[in-house]
């Protein structure tokens, strides 16, 4: 997507060879008119396939996956992080394991919103090593849905995340895929 | 907004005579056309005033703020929510009482995303004892931006934080008001 890869390009901030902040558009300060693009992709991505809810996490995922449930006419369901400590009911749990700060937290979906038989949608901002993705799989799976399909605004290419899930049989459609980060230099996968 | 009581009264369920849990259309699983017509109705009510940025918080103020700013043209910023005790750097923060739960946190914006002179549209899911409200004005107000509206899309009129923030003069407009709830049974606020 060529106008994410810009935006990127411009307004980015390589923080570490492993870490691009992209804050000010993405995930702090949003811009809408660039997620309504980025939700206009996702549908036309994912057209070939009919799903009956988005699945994401909060907090970043919630704009591009509101924006997308609106143009495919479903609704959006975010699990929540909760103290892994706390027992919640009605709900399906599981555990993220969170590299960039080394704590694990859980995230939850009350049991009543994942339906058996549906196919779902998932949405996130950013792909590296995968454990967000695998929990909210797990979190379907647990409910009896399946998984049809996953967008990714910002995949990490370097990280092993979105090649083990490709090669689990998922299918994973990210926005753009940064290859490397060198020298403060950004490079994109090249996609077609 | 006659729409949103009627979905409140079609799919709300009323846990106690203070609490309203709207979790199958607004904040767990979100029906994004609903959430269309209320940043339609947000739009139309703030029209005659013009806003630099909207201020919301996680998690459930993001998507009624990011459909909002995609209709005013502008961008939203949402306050992270942390622990007390963590030192924030480069940021405005404020604390916040979470009477349902009585338990304090923290709510920070980088200073980066508040621009001096600006005028900040506050939006959030709900209005009960104003907490919120006042620590998104302050950060605005550390930043030396001035709060031009806050919109709620449920103000529980039974609780004070509206009155006190309007007797504050600042201007609240709420989609719907609940003054009571009485026997499970939701009375709304006439609205003119």
């Amino acid at each position: 997507m060529e106008l994410l890869k810009n935006r990127i390009l411009k307004d980015a901030v390589v923080i570490t060879d492993q870490f691009l902040q992209v804050d000010s558009f993405l995930n702090h300060q949003i811009d809408p008119a660039l997620i309504e693009e980025i939700a206009s992709e996702f549908t036309a991505r994912f057209l070939d396939t009919s799903f009956n809810r988005i699945l994401t996490v909060e907090s970043s995922g919630i704009a591009p996956s509101v924006l997308t449930g609106l143009k495919l006419g479903i609704p959006v369901i975010f699990a929540k992080k909760n103290d892994p400590s706390v027992k919640i009911n009605d709900a399906y749990t599981e555990m993220v394991h969170l590299w960039t700060k080394k704590c694990d937290y859980q995230i939850s979906v009350p049991s009543k919103f994942i339906k058996k038989g549906e196919r779902i949608l998932i949405i996130d901002d950013f792909l590296a090593n995968g454990s967000v993705s695998h929990a909210l799989i797990s979190i379907a799976e647990q409910g009896g849905a399946r998984v049809g399909g996953i967008g990714i605004v910002i995949e990490k290419g370097f990280q092993e995340g979105g090649k083990i899930l490709r090669d689990m049989g998922y299918r994973v459609e990210s926005l753009v895929i940064v290859d490397n980060i060198k020298d403060k230099t950004i490079i994109f996968r090249e996609q077609h």
